[in-house]
């Protein structure tokens, strides 16, 4: 995107007899030569694009940015101090700030795009809560390292809200709370991490039907991204696409008194400086299927 | 594979001129026809194998059957009586059967194959477990299915080594202490679900440099395969190549008095009654990475 111009990559490949990547994991995969290229091309455009390569952003509908990531989201819990407060006197959680980040994860299957419905199944949960945090989006494959080199991984930055089933733990166990279909709203877009001088120091907000919720800024993470990788990437090798949700500052639905949740027709909104905003409506899930071999 | 020939299936395509799928996952997506056709196919061919398209088990390098699962990989905590008491004792986990199936995750990268090593790294953990499970092969996209119509969706059935570093898990979360690159060992093969008349009636066990550590049978299992696949699919839709760890049997090496845990130079080998034995050894894990920009 550039201002409010959507460029369509691969078909600008297409006018321009130069094949482009389709897809952002196939642009990551790319690395930094790959958007530098691209990055250029599309400053050489600008005067002009191809009749079918640019639109303005109010016609295009956009979807996650990875809708599909390859493998599970991670997500860091307990990361900002009044949120470890308040998760400690309504949840099952400790007091003290952890001595290590606290990781979980959401499948793929999670993710969902800008303006995509959450879903919200009765029969799983009646305490549906609302996160909103800074991903990160890993650019190039990270095995055990540094912190100090830790952010030459960093491929960009988005929004995502970690949505939580809070009465739907297993045995405190959070991949099924967090992990459901629609659970990982994503987007509206990744800023590459050149746009962003400072990720520790970016306002991050959520609304709900038009009422503030949450109000913070990134530079109020405990474990800073650097240390981010390097403690995940010393155990799990993190690859191209990958993404980190950071945590989620105070003001969540189970740490309100009283308590405050999601039911259907609540509209979710969450936005991060310089990134934009994330805005989901939340429904009420459809009947179950009945199943059976379709294949 | 047919009794000790291993057919490579796109080689026979290539031979007699149809194309054939080149991976597990590639096949589980043409679903019970294309099982049925290839089956088909392998008993038509099988008095005469073209040049190159089969060889003895004995001449080959097992892969893991699927390397590289869609999404995260699925795993049930506390599934087995005993296990349950001798992990309430020596873990932080209750003494009562969960009300519903504990539900973790690792990630994709933590598969790793037959024959091939597990990581132990000195500086991530000195409390490194095991655990055999029967691993579940979903064949049919699975979402809100009964338990009824469950039992279509399986593909097939293999072993997993559900490695665990006790010593790693963070604010109680197992995604770490589970997930870590090579803690997945998986295999030998998968053997399809209509090779295998009662998936709750098979002997499982696993050595540790050939003294047996664990030995029950998967009638133990307290929450059934269809049990499992109901309630995941309720708020996770299962996916063609998706897999589910059902549990381990009692035996684990925290629930040992005194305790014993994996070194370098061990050797692991866990087998399921009617698909096989995987043998994995332990080695340190090398130094770290310095890491930085590769792309």
């Amino acid at each position: 995107m550039l201002d409010d111009i959507v460029v369509d990559v691969a078909a600008l490949g297409a006018a321009i007899g130069q094949p482009l990547p389709a897809t952002m994991l196939a642009l990551i995969d790319l690395g930094r030569p790959g958007l530098e290229a691209l990055q250029a091309m599309l400053y050489d455009q600008s005067n002009l694009w191809p009749m079918g390569t640019a639109r303005p952003l109010a016609n295009v509908t956009l979807l996650a940015p990875i809708p599909r990531p390859r493998k599970n989201i991670f997500g860091i819990g307990l990361n900002y101090a009044e949120h470890v407060e308040e998760s400690s006197r309504a949840l099952d959680t400790a007091k003290e700030m952890p001595s290590e980040p606290v990781i979980f994860s959401k499948p793929p299957t999670a993710v969902t795009g800008p303006g995509a419905p959450v879903q919200h199944d009765i029969t799983m949960t009646r305490q549906l809560d609302w996160e909103v945090e800074l991903a990160v989006i890993i650019g190039n494959r990270a095995t055990k390292v540094s912190e100090g080199a830790a952010m030459d991984h960093v491929w960009g930055y988005s929004v995502m809200i970690d949505i939580s089933a809070r009465d739907n733990r297993r045995a405190g166990q959070w991949i099924y709370s967090k992990g459901m279909d629609s659970y990982a709203p994503f987007g509206p877009m990744i800023v590459t991490a050149d746009e962003i001088d400072n990720p520790h120091g970016l306002d991050l907000w959520l609304t709900v039907n038009g009422v503030e919720k949450q109000r913070s800024n990134t530079r109020h993470m405990y474990f800073k991204i650097p240390a981010l990788i390097a403690d995940l990437s010393h155990g799990i090798t993190l690859e191209p696409g990958d993404i980190i949700a950071t945590g989620t500052p105070e003001g969540v639905g189970a740490g309100r008194d009283p308590q405050e949740w999601l039911w259907p027709g609540d509209v979710i909104e969450a936005g991060i400086e310089g990134i934009g905003t994330l805005r989901n409506p939340v429904i009420a899930a459809g009947p179950a299927e009945t199943g059976g071999l379709r294949g």
